[in-house]
């Protein structure tokens, strides 16, 4: 089987799905969503669901990743562990049949660390394979759980994951906060305020009830308070980011919407990001890994 | 009327409430608590709510504190700003009439700071009348929001809020750690690595994801990580509290469960603290404000 003759690429999350037909030129012809994510498929559902992309996408092998690939998902492809890079994830691919692979995660656990990540390394190793990030780099990638990760060599070289959005729907969802949070976030002066006092203090959990405190005392207005603990979230998220001790190239990679926030707040700690749309880093990852096979 | 002879007390917060009788040689002879909190009372509500506590205590003149007297409550009893001591909070009693009468909550809003007390302050300032706290003293008062005070001369000097038990709570019931935290917390010495982390670590949005990450990679085991968490939780809440440029006696005041905790992770700063139940603190400080009202 000659993978480089096509194959159907498949970013397998939590709570969606996204699958990609690539052609025998890599470029990608057909491909649609849908909200069948890892959680969604029953117990022994696989073989359905894989069998429903093909009858989409036609008859071709598969290349699975995402949450796909752990101990959730159909079948368990360990963590490999850093520095990682196209080689490394193609020596732990794992799956139930040569026709359907699915792509290990990568974890960090040198030096007492300990972290993981699962679906985002097929993003990042394709930005950097499609040259939208330096060789040497580090590389924000925002999302329910933010990943630091500082790339050297093309490969992963270390990371570190920072909850900040499942804090902020944690927060807005069933908190003392939501009925504060409940408005747009905007990149306005609101926003920049919070990034401040999450750049400079170490104090989270403390400045968040302050969100509510200065609405009670008058010292800020109800309708900023999303924006406020937004910007204080993502000022955190930057500060602890930024302690990576590189001087090297800073990308923001992810939804447009999060990387411009990203973006603003990496400018208020005086460093300056460029910004990538992770999802179409997808497509140049698998290739990437695809011609690796052969 | 004379509230030295006797009065009832209740300490009236969102979800219970506690009501207290104590008569004219301030001893409390009579106690009910039930679930009827401020946010169980329909619009116009309170009338009959009062009416009830008097049928079970008497009709004795009523002195209620906590959220009974914010914005959700009864009548609004504005905070009084710091140093608030027993006058202060005399000075600002409100109420529909001079025999239901709410005591204010304390805000510190001074060099830019915004927190807010409601409850807490009764307790904390009973606990100095009755010899229970130094009159220069750091007090840390746990619960769902973790209040540290500076108590300079009697009085409140200035406070803050971590939110701690909040956010221990929302990560159990709501988060990507929610399998992993249903475990009782114990004070072992998986509590005791979190505190470690939180006295040192600036990371806490890094860390909490940790959590999950030390499970996965086996470098931790499943049954301790609610323990685990707890103690980053908590060690970090003293870290915060400990950067208060005081080297005055702390004492953790609270329920049992809770103090003991908190008391552990002051230890392993490096700092003793004394133990005091909140609880019986209240009715130290209703008799107080009683007395100042005559």
């Amino acid at each position: 089987m000659r993978w480089t003759d096509g194959f159907i690429a498949v970013d397998w999350g939590t709570t969606n799905r996204r699958a990609y037909l690539v052609d025998g030129s890599s470029k990608c012809t057909q491909e649609f969503e849908d909200a069948k994510g890892v959680l969604s498929v029953p117990s022994g559902g696989f073989l359905a669901a894989v069998a429903e992309i093909r009858e989409r996408l036609g008859d071709k092998p598969l290349l699975l990743a995402g949450m796909v690939g752990s101990n959730r998902g159909w079948v368990e492809a360990p963590y490999v562990a850093c520095p990682a890079g196209i080689e490394e994830l193609v020596s732990g691919l794992a799956g139930p049949s040569d026709r359907e692979v699915i792509v290990p995660g990568v974890k960090d656990d040198a030096n007492g660390r300990a972290d993981v990540m699962r679906g985002e390394e097929v993003q990042l190793l394709g930005a950097i394979a499609s040259g939208q990030v330096d060789p040497d780099a580090l590389v924000c990638h925002p999302g329910t759980h933010n990943k630091w990760v500082v790339v050297r060599n093309g490969r992963i070289e270390s990371f570190r994951t920072v909850m900040t959005g499942e804090l902020f729907s944690l927060l807005k969802a069933h908190s003392i906060l939501s009925d504060l949070l409940g408005g747009e976030v905007e990149l306005g002066d609101a926003f920049r305020e919070g990034v401040g006092v999450g750049l400079s203090s170490q104090d989270l959990p403390a400045e968040l009830f302050s969100v509510r405190a200065r609405v009670l005392l008058g010292k800020a207005s109800r309708e900023n308070a999303a924006s406020f603990a937004s910007g204080l979230l993502i000022g955190t998220d930057v500060r602890i980011g930024l302690s990576y001790p590189t001087s090297a190239q800073i990308t923001v990679m992810g939804r447009p919407d999060l990387t411009s926030l990203y973006s603003a707040a990496i400018a208020a700690a005086n460093r300056t990001a460029t910004e990538v749309d992770g999802e179409r880093c997808f497509l140049a990852g698998v290739v990437k890994i695809a011609e690796a096979m052969q």
